[in-house]
C-alpha cells in the first residue's frame, strides 16, 4: 500500500491510524490495496442481516451504497490533503442477488479533466463474481468547503 | 392509505401489522401515502449519523439507499400478491448535501411495459427541498423466485 509518505485524514485511515468515516463502518468498509499513481483502490466490505430484502438477499440500496463508498475513496487517495470530493451522480447496474457476508470494492478514475473525474467501480464476491457495476462523476473541492460534499 | 383490502404481506406492512424488512428498518423506512392506482409512494426515512461523512453530512451512498427503497415499494404496491420485483439498474443525481434527520421520498410508475418497469423518484427535506433524484428500471418476477432478487 503506497500510502507511507502520505499525509492527511484519509492516509491516516489507510493505515489504520484513523478510524473511517461512520458511513463506511456502517458498511463494513475495509482498505485493501490503494495505488493512486494507477487510480485504484481495492476495498472490503461486509453486509449484514440488516442489510437483506425479505428474501435474504442484500437488498440493492445497500449493494449502490458500497458501490458509492468504493468511487469517492479511488479519487479522494489521489487528491492533495486539502482537497476533497463530492459525488454529482451515480449510476448503478445490479447484475446478480448476493447474500450477507465479505464483499470486494475494486473502484477507478476512468478519466479526469480539471476538477471533474469519472470513475467507475465493481462490487464482487470475494471469488471475484460479479454482483453489480457503477459510474460516477465526481468534483474535486476544496477541504474548506467539504460541509457540501455529497 | 389505499391498503384496506389488499392482501399480502407488502399491504400488512403498509397496514403496520408486519414489520418492514430489515433494510428498510435500517433505512428508518416508513410509508406516509401509497396510491397504487396512480402508482405513486410516498415514504420517509431517519438519516442517523452512521449514515455520515467525515463532514457530518448524510453520504451519498445512504441517499441513492433510501432512493433505491423508494422505487421499488412504487412498483411493488401495484402487483398482485404472488408477484415481486427485482431493480435492473438505479441512476442517481446529488444535488445538495443534507444533514441527518428525517427524509421523504416520493416514488412512482413513470412506465409499465410488460415485465418491466420504469421509475422515478426524488428524496426531499420535510419541507420539501430537493436533496436528490433517481431513475430505476425493474422487473416484476414470480414472489417464487424472490431468491433472484435484488
Amino acid at each position: 500500500m503506497d500510502g507511507e509518505t502520505r499525509t492527511g485524514v484519509f492516509w491516516d485511515a489507510v493505515r489504520g491510524e484513523a478510524p473511517v468515516p461512520p458511513a463506511a463502518a456502517t458498511l463494513g468498509f475495509e482498505f485493501v490495496e490503494v495505488d493512486p499513481d494507477r487510480g485504484t483502490i481495492e476495498l472490503a466490505f461486509t453486509a449484514t442481516e440488516a442489510f437483506t430484502n425479505p428474501a435474504g438477499n442484500v437488498l440493492g440500496a445497500f449493494v449502490a451504497a458500497m458501490l458509492y463508498d468504493t468511487v469517492g475513496p479511488a479519487l479522494i487517495a489521489t487528491l492533495d490533503p486539502d482537497q476533497f470530493q463530492s459525488t454529482l451522480d451515480l449510476n448503478t447496474r445490479f447484475l446478480r442477488p448476493t447474500r450477507p457476508g465479505r464483499k470486494l470494492g475494486h473502484g477507478r478514475i476512468v478519466h479526469r479533466s480539471g476538477d471533474l473525474a469519472h470513475l467507475a467501480a465493481e462490487l464482487t464476491e470475494p471469488d471475484g463474481t460479479l454482483i453489480a457495476t457503477a459510474t460516477a462523476t465526481a468534483r474535486v473541492i476544496p477541504l474548506t468547503e467539504a460541509r457540501n460534499a455529497v
